[in-house]
C-alpha cells in the first residue's frame, strides 16, 4: 500500500458550513430536491432508475447552494432561483455521468458508477437527457440572459474535458495550460452557478461580475483541492479512489509540480509512469516519495489557498450579512476538506 | 452475399427537390453552414478538427432546411431562423456522434466515424460541446418559446435513445412502442426544427401546429423508410451499411411485422438472431427471405407512405406557394429516397 499524505483538516469543521447553508437554504434545498425528482421521471423506466441511483449517491450539492446563496445575497425574492438551482445540478450531474464513461470510471462518491450498473450506452444516453431536461427547467425561468451564461458554461465544460483529454498522458503541459483546463472544465460551472441567482434578481453588473468571480475562483481552488486528495486519501465514503488521476495518466497540478522541479531521473519516472497503461502500487508509492520531495502537493494546496483569497476577496463589496459570512466559510471548507 | 430487396425509387428525381431547395434557400442556407462552421471553432484542436470530418462527411441539411422553409411558408423577414436551423443541426449532429459511440458504428454516411478516427471520448466529449453550442445559438434567436420547443425535443430525444437501448434485443415490443421510439428519437426533431421557423415569425397556433404535425409525421416516415433500406440497400456512398440494424439486434418495424406474422419457425429464428452477438450473412439472407415471404419491407413503406400522407394533408391549410409546393415535393423525397 502506497504512504498515504496527511492533509492538515478537520473534517468535522468542515462539514459544518455545508449542514449551515442546507439548513439555512432549507426550504430552496427542499423545492429544489422535489424538481429534480420530477424532472428524472420519465415513462422509459431506465431513466428513473438510473436517476434513482444518482439521488442516492448523494453529492454535496455544492453547485445549486452556489445558485440558491447567488439569489439570497443579492435579494431576491422570487422563485426563478429554484429551477436554475435544479438545472446547475443537472448539468453538473449529467457531466459526471459523460466522464465515468471517458474516464472508464468504477466508482463515483463512494459507489459503483451508472456505467458499471447499465452499461456505457445508458450512462451516455441519461446523461443527455438530463442536459436537456436541465435546459427546459433554464427556459421555465424565462431569463434569457441566465441561458446564455449557463449554454456558454455547457460548451465551456466539454471544450474543457476535451483539452483533458487531448492532454492525457502529455507530461509536457504547462501550469498555465493546465489551469485553462481547470477554469473550464470546473471553474466555469461553479461560476455560472452563483452568477445565475445574481441574475434573475436583476443585479447590477458589478454584482454580478463579484459574484463571478468568487464562483470561478472558488471553482478553481475546489479541482486543485480535488487533484491533491488523489493523491492523499484512500477511499473514502465520500471521495474517489486513491491514486486514481494517476492510473489513468491524468496530468494535475502536483504531477506538473513534480515532473519540472524533478532532476533527470525523476521526469524519467513520471514519463514512464504517466504513459504506461496500468502504473503498479510500487509506481505509486514511488511518486508519493518524489511528490512529497518536490513538495508537489503542499503548494499545490498553497496555489488553492491563492484562489481561496481571490474568492473571498470578489466578495468585499458586499455589505456583511448572514447570507456572505457564509460564502467566506465556504472557501475555507473547499480548501480544507478531506473529501 | 444476402439477397437485396430493390425499392421501386427514382434517385434522380428523388434529390431533386433537395437541390431545389437548397438553391430556393442558398442565401439562407450559405448562412448557416457559416454560423455552423464559426461555432465549430474553439481553441482546442480536436473540436475543429472532428468538426471538419463532420462537415465533409456532409449530410443532407434536412433539418435545417426544414426550420428554413419553416419561417419562409409563415413569411418570416428577419434573421433568426438563421441561428435555429444551425442549432437544429447541431443538436442532429451531436445526436449521431453519441449515437455511433452507442451503437459502436464503425462507418457513417459512407466514411468511418468519428469514434472509429478519434475513439469513443472524443465522440461523446465533441456530442456535448456541439449540443453546449446549439443552446448558445438558440439563445442568440431570443426565442424563448422557440427554446422551450428545441429544449424539450432535446429531452424528447434522448428519451427514444434510451427507450431503444432498453428494447434492444426484445422482440416482443409491439408497433405502437416502436412507433413511441420513432416519434421521440426521430420525428421530435423534424417536428420541432419546422416549428421552429413558424416561432420565430409570430405564427399563430394553428400555423405552427399545422407545421409541427407536418414535420412530425414527415420524421416518421422518414425513420419507417430508413428501417427498410436497412434491409434493401448495399453500402452506397450514401447510406449506412446493408444489415446494420440486423446485426446490432435492433428491432425495427420490418422485424416487428415479420415476427408476428410468421410461423413458429420464423420466430424461433427472429428469436434467436436478434439475441445473437453477431448474426451471420447467412441469417442476413434468411431474414430477407423470411421478411419478403411475410411483405414486411413492402408494408413498412405503405406505412410510411401513410404518415407521408398525413404530413401532406397538416399543409392543406396553407395557400398554395412555391415552398408549399417545395414541401410536398419532399415529403415524395422522404418516402421515395434510396438513402
Amino acid at each position: 500500500m502506497a504512504e498515504i499524505i496527511q492533509l492538515s483538516a478537520s473534517k468535522k469543521q468542515s462539514n459544518d458550513i455545508l449542514e449551515t447553508l442546507r439548513s439555512e437554504f432549507s426550504k430552496d434545498v427542499a423545492s429544489v430536491e422535489v424538481m429534480m425528482r420530477e424532472n428524472m421521471g420519465s415513462y422509459v423506466d431506465l431513466i428513473p432508475e438510473i436517476g434513482a441511483h444518482i439521488v442516492k449517491a448523494g453529492g454535496k450539492r455544492l453547485r445549486p447552494l452556489l445558485t440558491l446563496a447567488g439569489a439570497r445575497i443579492t435579494g431576491y425574492e422570487g422563485e426563478k432561483h429554484i429551477p436554475l438551482a435544479a438545472a446547475v445540478e443537472f448539468m453538473h450531474t449529467a457531466t459526471l455521468l459523460h466522464d465515468d464513461v471517458v474516464d472508464d470510471s468504477d466508482m463515483r462518491r463512494g459507489m459503483p458508477t451508472a456505467r458499471m450498473k447499465w452499461g456505457n450506452s445508458a450512462s451516455v444516453l441519461v446523461g443527455d437527457f438530463m442536459l436537456g431536461q436541465a435546459f427546459r427547467m433554464m427556459v421555465a425561468a424565462e431569463s434569457l440572459k441566465a441561458l446564455d451564461v449557463l449554454s456558454n458554461a455547457a460548451a465551456v465544460i466539454a471544450e474543457g474535458e476535451v483539452m483533458q483529454l487531448a492532454n492525457l498522458q502529455n507530461i509536457d503541459i504547462t501550469e498555465d495550460n493546465y489551469l485553462r483546463v481547470v477554469e473550464a472544465k470546473t471553474a466555469a460551472l461553479f461560476a455560472a452557478a452563483i452568477e445565475v441567482g445574481a441574475i434573475v434578481s436583476g443585479s447590477p453588473k458589478n454584482i454580478i461580475d463579484a459574484l463571478q468571480s468568487y464562483g470561478r475562483n472558488l471553482g478553481v481552488a475546489f479541482q486543485l483541492i480535488d487533484d491533491a486528495l488523489d493523491y492523499a486519501n484512500q477511499n473514502t465514503s465520500l471521495g474517489k479512489n486513491y491514486g486514481d488521476d494517476f492510473r489513468e495518466g491524468k496530468i494535475t497540478l502536483p504531477v506538473i509540480m513534480a515532473f519540472r522541479r524533478g532532476d533527470e531521473e525523476e521526469r524519467a519516472f513520471w514519463s514512464r509512469v504517466i504513459k504506461s497503461p496500468s502504473a503498479s502500487n510500487e509506481d505509486l508509492d514511488q511518486a508519493i516519495q518524489y511528490l512529497k520531495k518536490t513538495k508537489a502537493i503542499e503548494e499545490t494546496l498553497d496555489r488553492a489557498s491563492h484562489y481561496g483569497h481571490r474568492a473571498k476577496d470578489a466578495l468585499a463589496l458586499f455589505p456583511d450579512s448572514d447570507t456572505k459570512e457564509q460564502l467566506l466559510e465556504l472557501v475555507d471548507f473547499c480548501i480544507r476538506r478531506e473529501h
